[in-house]
């Protein structure tokens, strides 16, 4: 396989940065794809918490080109009969446990086909980790172009979490908030016109360099989700906004 | 060389991410062994907390192909005239300070041999980070093929930190904590059976959904040891438990 | 292009690690330059700190091989009409915004030629993430060797931030503390001499095993500056000190 060839593997995960878990599913992909680029996207998704893990699942999904094997890790039900699932989406594919990290993906993406994920490794998968021992694998697999599609099971529809994009601004709230307190909402770019406006933030500018700093604006953000935002600060902590509260956008 | 056999090196250390220590030992492996593939165990090591590193240090070993070489640099005693560690462990090469950190791989793995490091670069290494300027491109020269045997003192016995596996359940006690508030003990599955019992945690089952969420459990972990969780929450911070703490398992 | 003539491209960033607009900067990259070696070094500048970004900065280019691309991006005035620039320094390239992050490159290094970055992409870069969308982008041109020399425009003097090395011992000020605590100060190695004293602090030696654990001391670090540390602890929490403090060196 030529350089310019080697597939792209991506890792989410909420298995934070101070264990070596993260080291272990790579270890996995190099066992079987040892050509794979392997790409951080986050890893410290809270624990748990499969409706973050699902928004960052879509950014990586935005960001990468077609080819790349994306392994998404936040896994409550380890050990128990969730299945995993199998998504194509933008010609790119996802292996991750089938609880709703789809979500996002699923909601923003026309064309996404899920599979459940049959494939077995030969050794018997520890209870608690499938993320090393079957995900990663199944991924390298994938990569590699050795994934045999025997392995997809008929999945009619995956497992999705109770959010959507807003289907009026009625339904305005705040999605996600990020390392700079930026808070995404679920409000899509086609409800927002040159007079929309949000109580306590003001009109919807463009970019950080239309406000002077310390104020709030509005504006579309990479995802074509409305996001508030403060020059020079930290959107979240100014006008005490926090994960699912409603938003007045008007 | 082909891509397929472009060696694998791992970084351990407890240099922290906000600095760029981590790049520049990379810096100095990539210039010496430009096709390895870099990947990071973790740089949260706990500043000076051997012991942690040596319990990471183990399950990297444990879940890398034979062939991968380990840099893990916990140092405090760098600068003084502590000696350098080679070890070979399941077909994997480990260098570090003697310092302890080969603790754990030498406590569970039968195959451990290990060397004095003689080798030092031409250029005067800096007194403050020999893992850049002596660990690093050692690694680099083993990953590349071209490091000489006669760079290899002979070390009857390393430095070993005063732990061990428990010789008896009288012995148990909390090893490490980890990211999710896991606990792993000091206590090999070999002593466990179906009627062993945790103080204030119960019995020992196999996986999370064994049991409902909030509910303590104890399983053997990936490491063969055993260990306590709580189904979606930090056994550590529920059961108030500690590294270093006895356990009464029974 | 065979695999030891990979070139290395590092990242620099106040985007944190808890969200994924890293990888949407090395996907960028990855899709223009497949072969490219990808190294942090660190994303955990504190938001829109951009002296600690160059500081940070300086000590890669002192770090990495020849050919080496650098993308820094601490951005606070994106959107705005704050230029980018190119710096070659080195024989390594810096593709970075032009607002003082070249500082500390500039100040320590005798060959750096800076001209302005022209070059835009083809589609319409979003307002909010020129990191992604033209600064990654570009960086992967120089990598993959497609870089034209028309892109590059003239700049008599990039924007520089107000701080230099120090002209005599009365200027020695606090100008980084890392993850250990240790204290980069910003008197060169040249105007210490055995004599020299740091009050609060005592004599310059030479390594952490100089003196005994928990007292602190003086010393050259590897850019060539001096620090104050303390063995086996942080010497910023025990002696108070912050950055851009006075320090008293006589």
């Amino acid at each position: 396989m030529s350089e310019t060839n080697a597939p792209i593997i991506t890792f989410l995960t909420d298995f934070g940065l101070s264990d070596g878990y993260v080291a272990e599913m790579k270890a996995a992909v190099l066992r079987d794809c040892p050509s794979a680029r392997l790409v951080d996207v986050t890893h410290l998704i809270a624990p748990q918490d499969v409706l973050a893990g699902s928004i960052a699942l879509e950014r990586a999904v935005r960001s990468f080109p077609a080819g790349t094997v994306h392994v998404a890790v936040v896994d409550p039900g380890v050990g128990s009969d969730r299945k995993l699932i199998v998504a194509s989406v933008n010609g790119q594919t996802i292996f991750a446990p089938d609880n709703g990290l789809i979500t996002w993906p699923f909601r923003l993406h026309a064309d996404v086909a899920t599979h459940e994920l049959l494939w077995r490794p030969a050794e018997t998968p520890s209870l608690t980790f499938h993320g090393r021992d079957i995900i990663a694998p199944a991924a390298a697999l994938q990569a590699s172009g050795s994934f045999d599609p025997a392995w997809l099971g008929r999945m009619d529809r995956p497992v999705l979490l109770d959010v959507d994009i807003a289907r009026s601004l009625a339904d305005a709230r705040v999605l996600h908030i990020d390392h700079y307190g930026n808070v995404t909402t679920n409000v899509p770019a086609a409800m927002v016109s040159l007079t929309t406006r949000i109580k306590g933030v003001g009109a919807v500018g463009q970019t950080y360099a239309d406000v002077p700093p310390g104020r709030a604006l509005g504006l579309i953000g990479s995802s074509g989700l409305l996001e508030i935002a403060i020059r020079n600060g930290s959107a979240a902590d100014r006008l005490g906004l926090q994960v699912g509260q409603n938003l007045h956008v008007y």
